[in-house]
């Protein structure tokens, strides 16, 4: 690790860019009450304790640039865990700029996206899985995202990784204990605990890696894609559960060509709605386009709804959509609904003998709105059911999929080394990438690189 | 006063509205630490001193809405003069809204437009012309503007103010005191002397009001209209002075037929200039309707920019149109500069002979950047000028315009009063509206429409 980072003082602009009524500048860093006591008059900042708040001007010679607050966090006590001043000034773009290169000529140097996140966890005031969850807590925009992103943040993911990977370092120690003596044949690591406790390894990452499915949607949300034949009424449908005309709907068939997209957000889920072309076939190129497009959004949906027109529709057409749908989604942790529009048009007896043997079909009546409310319900209990189903902890960093997935991996060869009865030192170079695997999620392994991608991320001033 | 006002407890988000490292959500008034502590965990808010700073979670019952920091300020120490509270968030707008609807529910009322700033003056942290620079200091985008209401900010234009005012209220005093002794025919107030306040005073006001005609602008950027036939290069000049490529340029004579307004700062004065379809005779209707336009702009500019191609006008011309726009512009406080441009097309004797005894020419060849730059220091010097030449104090506002003009009126009428002998009670009367207007500046005399009048035109948060 480069610890050069640690020796400047940085600061930049922390509140969101434009007008307000306030704007805080940030300074952290050796210097950082140095380099604010140069410019603020008023009370002398080196001998303030922590924690504290101070009225008085900022000026450069002369020139009042502004009057502020200026609040005081000294060494550990702070977010980065180093000398930290915020300059609260009034929310004048002028001003910000005015301070902000007042304290670039007093020495400070501008922070790179997410450097003051990136020194808190350098400085260890939280691991790496922690602080990459503080972007996702200022991105979140749902409840259930807000509340994944604030447990990460807090630490509930990591400190599960810890215990477990804790444990094992134990048995990798054991391990390569033997190894020092390995012409004598002992086994200071039993073989038996060693397994149960990898076997226990396995189903709680398994189950981590699982769970990502759920907090990748939860996090960036729940795609659906609304498949059906062109004029079965999917921009109606869309247009209900949104309750806005978003989409053009008339009556001519394979009126929505391009692919809209909109969010509608059931009980703190987000959920992100795509009303395709249908998948009729077609001889129209611009159509076709459309229908491919129809099923690559299949692909990347979580949720399919099949829509038909209840009244229209053949049985044999029927069987035949839900059962091309089914092929294509099959194995995949997806859901598909059907959605049997129009029920008001026809004979219910008729429509009811129709979709016999279906399974999850909804009734509705898209234009009255009827029964619109029960796709929202399902849609809702389909991915919380989900959430249900998987271990409290929920991954939604793709990067800590990929690790915990690694990590498993090697696990796995572990236990299978373990019934081959492997010798020792096969057995070490396995569990010994396992616990790199995980270390690189909470940051007990970590690069430069990788700092840099997580951090680049980030907005400036976090 | 309705200090009805002041008996709730006001919220709102104070930082620029989006995304940003950091949100501060403010409260204030009289239980505005008691709402912050029943949301927060950690101190117990009510025990700790005034200007400290407080790490801990916002919980709405068992759920986290967030980590962060509050700062705490007590009664007659915080900006608005009463128990405030800073709650520094993420900067996600979910937190923002999740917090501030809590804080709602708890009791806290969301505050009005310049609510916060509102208080400070009716608590006494500030007088009405400080309060309302509070808004100039958020909203100046140059350095004159910021530094004008900087000082207004400060106290140093209704210190002035004030401090004449106080002395015009002595003299009332002594004349209302002459009318409870009228059949004795006392004159407890000297009448020499005021006059010769009340001279001073008028002497004073006077400064003050001319100062406007360079406040005003300072404020809101100096308008120059650049004014002459097509063709003769004020797109590219526009160009030049802006340093890019902003209104089109071309060939054909009238391709700017919209107004275009654009920004330069120059040494910190904000110019703000608009390039007009110039003012030739012309019978097409497009064009036409530009021409009366131009002339609008020449009405509303305070610098006028009459340019002209300097070898192919005729002498004739040249005088005609300088006779034209100084008519338009006379009796008023417009400074013109003619641009004689295209300089190195042609033989320089003649066009020097052509523009003699024609004052404020510039020689420029714009395509070339040929001498632009003495374009921005004649701008520049033109209105910095009017600053020295009026008083320190530089009035910005138009209400406290309005106000010094009323107050002058009446002074006038004070001193006319004085050289007519005229009794007492009418000097009294006459001096009593000067102070009148006087006291609406600082707010000695205020009533709650001004006031909502005044704080509608702040951002929701100061």
């Amino acid at each position: 690790m480069n610890n050069n980072r640690l020796t400047d003082t940085i600061c930049a602009i922390s509140t969101p860019p434009g007008v307000g009524a306030i704007a805080i500048i940030r300074l952290s860093g050796p210097d950082a009450i140095n380099i604010a006591n140069t410019v603020f008059h008023g009370k002398d900042l080196l001998k303030v304790p922590s924690h504290t708040i101070h009225f008085g001007t900022i000026r450069e010679n002369d020139k009042i640039i502004d009057e502020v607050l200026v609040s005081i966090f000294k060494d550990k006590k702070s977010f980065t865990g180093e000398n930290a001043v915020e300059i609260s000034t009034h929310g004048s773009p002028y001003i910000q700029q005015q301070v902000l290169q007042l304290l670039l000529k007093k020495g400070a140097k501008h922070a790179q996206h997410g450097e003051f996140t990136m020194r808190a966890f350098l400085n260890g005031k939280m691991d790496l899985s922690q602080a990459e969850a503080v972007a996702d807590v200022i991105a979140a925009n749902s409840e259930t995202a807000h509340q994944l992103a604030m447990e990460q943040m807090r630490g509930g993911f990591s400190n599960e990784i810890k215990k477990l990977r804790e444990e094992l370092i134990h048995f990798a120690s054991l391990i390569e204990l033997e190894l020092d003596f390995s012409e004598e044949d002992v086994e200071f690591a039993n073989r038996q605990q060693l397994k149960d406790l990898v076997t226990k390894l396995h189903e709680t990452l398994h189950q981590l890696i699982q769970s990502f499915n759920v907090g990748n949607v939860i996090k960036t949300g729940v795609p659906v894609a609304i498949v059906g034949e062109p004029n079965v009424g999917k921009s109606t449908l869309l247009n209900a559960l949104l309750n806005e005309e978003r989409a053009i709907v008339s009556d001519i068939a394979g009126t929505t060509r391009d692919v809209i997209e909109d969010e509608l957000n059931i009980k703190g889920i987000n959920f992100r709605f795509v009303d395709t072309a249908g998948i009729r076939e077609t001889t129209d190129q611009i159509e076709s386009l459309g229908i491919k497009k129809s099923y690559e959004k299949i692909d990347q949906a979580l949720v399919v709804l099949l829509m038909v027109d209840a009244v229209t529709i053949s049985k044999e057409k029927l069987q035949s959509d839900v059962a091309k749908i089914r092929e294509r989604i099959s194995n995949k942790q997806k859901k598909m609904f059907v959605i049997a529009n129009k029920i008001d048009k026809g004979n219910e007896q008729e429509v009811l003998q129709k979709f016999e043997g279906i399974d999850d079909v909804v009734f509705i009546a898209a234009k009255d709105n009827k029964n619109v409310e029960e796709i929202t319900n399902k849609l809702y209990t389909s991915v919380a059911e989900g959430l249900v189903n998987t271990n409290d902890t929920v991954v939604t960093n793709a990067r800590h999929h990929e690790a915990l997935s690694q990590a498993n991996d090697y696990l796995l060869r572990v236990l299978e080394g373990l019934d081959q009865q492997i010798t020792g030192d096969f057995l070490a170079m396995d569990i010994r990438q396992a616990l790199y695997h995980l270390g690189q999620i909470t940051g007990e392994i970590s690069t430069d690189d990788l700092l840099d991608n997580i951090f680049s991320k980030f907005c400036i001033g976090k």
